[in-house]
């Protein structure tokens, strides 16, 4: 079984990735975390040349390849190893982390990132994705350290992120919308009461 | 105008590209040259990690979209750029070698690679790609170095991707294959005239 956690940063999704597992663990699964883009050695480091301000200029299409490259080997290496040893997969951010910022906010043909994406994933996708959600401001508000690459482009971006997160989940029935503007434990209930229906 | 050079290690890709280079700046063309992957900064970081043999373990789909990443970076920095100040572009190697590569050779669907190249490229292919092709035994014996990552497949795997080269060839009209196993001059002379018809 094969969970994720996405959003805009400032959401809460480490927290809730964090007593996510923990509950399930109680609950006797054997589970495995891993964060995308990363959690590979060739994972981090490409993750090294996208979150990382440098020099090296990057095309959006070059980017999106890179994160697309660092994902194939996580299916490869990591997920579909511990899926087909029946172990339970929980991701930080996956391929709609890609659709959502550099489809809907970047301006990528968001068909493209699909279709890039399946041909990268070779058949893996979550069979829940969690989408924590809310307002743009209070999330940067929440947030208690220097943006990264992807997060300094602005409070325009972030709101086409987060519109594009919404709008591929009123169309795919895997994406699960959490209103993360609540207190810790009413927010983990919403995931755990979502993740008993696909767990059980 | 966008020429690429492509087949096995081994069959003078590099002379032939130099003469043929020589030839379009006789003619008072512009020329911009590059090799896939490379010739940009992020696409010599990426072509370190793919073709110098490390212990960073990079699966077939993830490095097809290294090449992808690299390929996406080249074109926007360096080939679109030059076309649209009208030079001329010869590129070692594009598209058609992951397609040879890790299509036909590789295991990989050849109709992924072709439809992950399109997003890649975003419309920017050569006008005509010389696939310089040659018996690989003789290929082997030509070259006077020690076989880089790709190259240390096994002679199996070379045949693979020849055969790739010549499948391609015969269902894509840009695809001009040179007999390589000659001598330079009539090589480079079945370039030039390939390439009068693209230039007239």
């Amino acid at each position: 079984m094969f969970f994720s956690f996405d959003g805009i940063d400032g959401t809460g999704k480490s927290t809730q990735m964090s007593l996510f597992v923990d509950w399930l663990r109680q609950r006797g699964r054997e589970v495995v975390t891993c964060r995308d883009p990363g959690s590979t050695e060739l994972g981090e480091r490409l993750r090294e040349i996208l979150l990382h301000k440098s020099d090296t200029p990057i095309g959006r299409r070059a980017e999106m390849l890179l994160y697309m490259a660092s994902r194939a080997q996580l299916v490869e290496q990591v997920i579909r190893p511990a899926l087909d040893a029946g172990r339970v997969v929980v991701a930080d951010r996956f391929l709609l982390a890609n659709v959502a910022y550099q489809g809907h906010a970047g301006g990528l043909p968001v068909g493209d990132l699909w279709s890039v994406g399946d041909v990268a994933v070779a058949g893996v996708l979550p069979a829940c994705v969690f989408v924590l959600d809310m307002d743009v401001h209070a999330a940067i508000q929440r947030r208690n350290r220097e943006p990264d690459r992807m997060e300094s482009q602005g409070l325009e971006y972030m709101q086409k992120v987060r519109q594009g997160y919404l709008a591929e989940a009123a169309r795919r029935g895997e994406i699960v919308v959490i209103d993360a503007g609540r207190d810790i434990e009413s927010v983990q209930a919403d995931i755990r009461r979502a993740a008993e229906g696909v767990l059980s």
